[in-house]
């Protein structure tokens, strides 16, 4: 049995290209005592990691050259040594860009197909939908009645972020590209208003669709976006800063406050990271879970088929081409058949 | 009786000069029912006030031009018809640059000689100190252990930062500007290290000081000190901004921190204003009030004699010229005779 990978096999200096990336196929390794062989069925295609193709200081190291790409995965079990996993079980990990996966299992949780659908795992209740509710919850604090703003809106973060903030009872507006996005997240995910960052006229749409100010700001974006939302910040305002995807291709990337203005406004800005939150994490699967299955929470993926498909694919969130959470479906899902 | 008065003539468009201001005499009004009339003895001067000076959109409007120059301020009741005060009591509020002041007394404190001296009132046991006080523990919220750097480290503010993050048991390291106040820091006050910001190579000497990195940066200045310690800061850093002094007289400030620096760190950075803290003033004057009677907590003043030199010697703050806290003493103060 041979297993198809996607190396990382050079270092963007500053658009990431397919080039970077290489196909290779190698054997699966034999089992050991205690190993679980799953096949991977999703495989999670995320902003974070053009920071991994580089060789910068980041939060995280960079995947070493001819390495598998790193990447979060939905598997099927296949074969199993340990007791705790069997043939047929559906679980997720971190298995990256591969066809098949071979580990002790510590670093698996089991999924259950009758909860939400398996692909959710590595989206609305996976690493993006806990981003969302950390980075809002925790560190933007929003109360009812206050005006939230979120970037890259239609995304898989910032969907949720907006449909959390509007159970919240918060004033909620997106910033989004292409109309079909603007109008999603108004008609299809409740929120107040979308603007497009495509307009000449961003700061302005966005003081009119923010008449009270912003108090939260959920920055995914960074550059021009930053700098438009920025300056209609309240007294007290916070910004919880998850991403800048719109700076990952550049290597000296300059948006930020000023120190003058966040003390004029007395605002709080902070970065962080979802898998330091591991302690919410309990709370985080509680609520949204509950929220899917009362359809209160709702998502839209973009699947593209194939693991060949995944190089173009990341390109595609950098430029905006994708619409809703970006998964490879690198085998089948055999759960579909069966999804109402 | 009259009562002399300095008003705010003109704006500064950059750099704040004497000629912004005026000297005036007015009649001291006829006391009402429940007036108190005091004649100031000392006046604070503190950055702040060149915001103030300015019609720029700030945390507080600015000073009405033709208006009393604001100010905290130590005083003596002269004549009272309120039964809350009584002549020879001192007092403490924001009586502005003048030799006296009339109000009803809601706007003033009593103070007791006996505790501590009255000009502590308007510098370690007053706003200064409580600007440390809540920008260090209750948004620096240092760690044993762990390094603070202070710029403007002989100042009001930086000075208490230091020893209050010395009390909390962390490695502390100042930045200031000539060398006596960087030899004060260390040897006065007791800090581990104090740096120059005249050095040509205050990154490095920054980094040499802080073999750890920085947890906790207490900004007061801005520009290029900011730059200098932002580059040194640790995973988890905390910013608390006070203010931004080397930037005050410039109309475009640029410094500040970028996204992508934030983000990769997950560092947090937050304005504040002292007087949004008032639930903390009972904590802050309980410790600290214990602390300088200890002589845990040292603090330095510079005094300046005669309300017309108040113009002057506040331009002293924005390049430096100031060593401590620096005061005008309005009238003499009848309790330095008793003092030890």
């Amino acid at each position: 049995m041979t297993n198809q990978q996607i190396v990382l096999k050079s270092r963007p200096v500053t658009h990431a290209s397919e080039d970077n990336f290489a196909l290779r196929t190698v054997p699966v390794p034999p089992l050991g005592d205690g190993d679980v062989l799953r096949r991977t069925i999703y495989l999670s295609l995320d902003p974070y990691m053009r920071g991994r193709m580089g060789s910068a200081k980041s939060y995280a190291a960079g995947v070493p050259l001819d390495h598998v790409m790193i990447g979060g995965t939905v598997s099927q079990v296949i074969e199993s040594t340990n007791p705790a996993f069997a043939p047929g079980d559906f679980v997720t990990g971190y298995d990256g860009w591969q066809e098949c996966h071979v580990s002790k299992g510590h670093d698996l949780r089991r999924l259950d197909p009758a909860v939400a659908p398996i692909s959710t795992a590595i989206g609305v209740l996976g690493m993006p939908g806990m981003t969302a509710y950390v980075g809002l919850f925790d560190l933007g604090q929003p109360k009812a009645g206050e005006t939230v703003v979120v970037s890259a809106a239609s995304g898989a973060v910032g969907a949720i972020v907006g449909q959390l903030a509007k159970l919240t009872g918060c004033r909620v507006v997106g910033i989004a590209g292409a109309k079909e996005k603007c109008d999603y997240v108004v008609q299809e995910l409740g929120f107040d208003a979308c603007v497009s960052h495509y307009s000449d006229t961003l700061r302005d749409a966005l003081a009119a669709t923010c008449p009270e100010g912003v108090d939260v700001y959920f920055e995914n974006v960074g550059g021009k976006v930053f700098e438009a939302v920025f300056g209609l910040m309240n007294v007290h305002g916070r910004i919880p800063v998850c991403g800048t995807i719109s700076e990952y291709n550049d290597p000296t990337p300059t948006s930020g406050p000023t120190l003058r203005a966040l003390l004029t406004n007395r605002i709080m800005i902070r970065g962080f990271i979802v898998g330091e939150y591991a302690a919410r994490q309990a709370d985080f699967l509680r609520d949204c879970a509950q929220w899917i299955r009362e359809g209160t929470l709702k998502y839209r993926e973009d699947v593209v088929d194939g693991l060949a498909q995944a190089p173009s694919a990341l390109l595609r969130l950098f430029d905006g081409r994708n619409f809703g959470k970006l998964l490879v479906r690198v085998s089948p899902d055999p759960t579909q058949a069966t999804r109402g």
